[in-house]
């Protein structure tokens, strides 16, 4: 069973707003199993529209339509949705009546726009909005052979007509109108296979690396299947299985999650919502009474921000350094100027001394240090823009190691802040850095 | 002239990722006075990248496809596009040289994997990433009849091919390739309509109260057309110009935007790309010697960061603390021990103290400090989440201010930064704080 989703809106056409309607109504439809093939969307133009919904009927089970529901002249989904029926637009009396009710109380008159918010194709059925002033449309559109607009249809010849729902394109009544009616007839018209998502979180490796390490469980038509993506440095596989029942699809979810896990092993930090500083938390929270100070130079601060980001991290973290000159160097974290002198700020001596110094001042059970060259200027051929030494301060004294950033400043500092939280969740599993 | 913008990936189709680059490049098409007739997402799945191609191709001049150019099996957008034109896929021997200097500057072996990345149909061009290591590739479709699948192309019978420009999904790779390869080309392509933006920023007030400032100027139809959008905070006012000659457009713009400086005043900090922190360092340069340094509770280093989001922020920032704990607000600040037993962390006395701590250990000419409740949990019914308390040290003395800012942490926390700079940014105008 596919479902197409269809957003309609000048703005979304215009690039003014993200459609992030159908993103969330896939999500839903693939959590009762059923496949989306295809996000569309066009502008508030009717013929556009109808075109689209013509493009689209004939390749689908289900085609969900969000947007174009408002009153002014410019909202036309239920007029191109009546033109492609063939059906005239009829005024639902109960939902005029709902809506001068709401209205009345209000303490409002209804503006006579907001009329056509009652009208549906005749032979369609209203759907209750209990959040705005426009009704949802449900309806069922034969698909006949002159409507079919391409050589390969999706559907199979058995199938002979699609199910429409429309819904408002605000999200917050979409959600609650697809959600209340919409969801529950799709669940049963889907009879019972479910998708089941996991996605596991890697950083240090590269996507093709990571997919060498996975190898066959990426290959096409595996089933849960596995894929890769890439977000600030992240690289996360995606392990999706459909199956008939939960029960089969839990197992092998669990069966090929295991599988990855068993290929990367310690390369997975964390899974779903899970970030890395999240994760780093954890380990010190749960290692009794450790604790993390931070001395930054070209990160700026933005190590600090992100063991910060998490909830609760005052139990692990209670003093950073943003030593941004090499005053500040000196004078706060102890580095002596002849190592700043003879080394320069960008060099192994002078971040294994900031760690240093971080800790001893912070009495803390680790320290991390960073100094780089974020850019754009400030490289050198012997260290170009990119060049980033990271050290980490324990109990067992102190270690440091340089790494080579591609991209601009943003993407360098990040990467930066991350390896950082790396290295000292290596550091926490008594592992040593696979790469 | 229009276009269409198709993105692939699964994990768009699935809801997992919300396509954001459709809108992004809509915004970038309209801009250059190319209207875009529809987006469309289909998976990661050959034979359906293949028929959206087919299907969008004859309803456009420019079809944008973003995405599947990775290196591993489930990105088949180069397949796809060489399988409509039915062209080999053949190596380009640039883009490899480009892809073996790629991985040998990280001293590491280029996985085979990546070699498909250098592929591209046969008749097309390679377009250099300069970001990544996906080529993007442009190439020009025929439209003959058997591929038009329309019974109504949008396309005039004369446009006898559709352009077609493949470029990364991963967004910076994206936004990169397309300014720097396919834009210029678009611009030129376009000639007729000129359309010229400026978006003006606003920090501190709502978005109706900015609204309700510049009044009469955003009714529809008004052209130079003011909208206003709000993104982390900031309110924004976009005015779009759409007029037949540059020149024309060009006064237009210059006049409404004057219009909109003359209502806002200093309440609008930048325009266009500028960002709050790029703002005050530019300020802060420009008055010779001044500098400034952070202290920071809750935001946890969140303000250094964004001090040093800049390119030579080094000339004005060298300093910061962040003293989450408040052992470390003593020992690194100065703070009294018997302040914050008295007033506790987020309160009027210890803020001065931290901001004055700061000014005279950094020896700077400001010092901007930061203590609230970040949330989700520390909240008290005298203080709760989202209270904090901001002070700035200068010449003058110092002065602090609380806030109570709704949202969650993360809002939070970007807020009290935003404000800390705004109120910055404000002393160095010499004038009075306006909310």
């Amino acid at each position: 069973m596919d479902a197409i989703s269809l957003s309609i809106g000048d703005e979304l056409v215009l690039g003014q707003t993200v459609d992030t309607n159908s993103a969330w109504l896939s999500a839903q439809l693939a959590a009762v199993g059923i496949g989306v093939a295809a996000h569309l969307t066009v502008g508030d133009d009717q013929s556009a529209i109808e075109q689209a919904i013509r493009q689209a009927a004939p390749r689908c089970d289900i085609l969900l339509i969000s947007g174009g529901l408002g009153p002014t002249e410019d909202d036309l989904t239920r007029q191109a949705l009546a033109a492609v029926m063939g059906q005239p637009l009829e005024l639902n009396e109960e939902w005029l009546t709902e809506l001068e009710n709401f209205f009345a109380l209000r303490t409002r008159n209804m503006p006579p726009s907001n009329r056509i918010q009652a009208m549906i194709p005749r032979g369609a059925r209203m759907i209750f909005n209990t959040a705005g002033t426009a009704a949802g449309i449900e309806a069922t559109l034969p698909i006949v052979e002159s409507v079919s607009v391409s050589p390969r249809p999706r559907v199979p010849a058995s199938s002979s007509s699609v199910r429409i729902f429309v819904v408002p394109g605000v999200p917050k009544e979409m959600k609650i109108m697809f959600q209340r009616d919409v969801l529950p007839y799709l669940r049963d018209a889907a009879g019972g296979a479910v998708i089941l998502s996991r996605t596991l979180h890697t950083f240090g490796l590269g996507e093709s690396a990571i997919a060498e390490k996975i190898g066959d469980l990426m290959r096409r038509g595996h089933n849960p299947s596995v894929g890769t993506t890439v977000s600030n440095g992240v690289v996360s596989l995606r392990v999706n299985a459909r199956f008939k029942s939960l029960r089969e699809a839990t197992e092998r979810l669990d069966e090929t999650v295991a599988a990855c896990r068993a290929a990367l092993g310690s390369l997975i930090y964390g899974q779903d919502d899970q970030a890395l500083q999240q994760v780093v938390g954890a380990m010190l929270k749960s290692s009794t009474g450790a604790s993390v100070a931070t001395a930054e130079s070209c990160t700026g601060g933005l190590l600090a921000k992100m063991l910060t980001d998490i909830p609760g991290s005052s139990t692990y973290f209670s003093f950073g350094w943003v030593t941004y000159a090499n005053r500040a160097k000196e004078e706060l974290l102890g580095v002596s100027p002849e190592l700043l002198q003879q080394h320069g700020a960008v060099s192994k001596p002078v971040v294994l001394a900031m760690a240093t110094g971080a800790r001893v001042r912070a009495a803390s059970t680790f320290a991390l240090s960073i100094s780089g060259i974020a850019g754009p200027d400030g490289g050198t051929p012997a260290k170009p823009v990119g060049t980033v030494w990271i050290a980490l301060a324990g109990p067992d004294g102190a270690e440091a190691r340089t790494f080579i950033f591609p991209g601009d400043r943003e993407f360098i500092r990040d990467r930066s802040a991350k390896m950082a939280l790396t290295l000292l969740r290596y550091k926490l599993l008594g592992e040593e850095v696979p790469f």
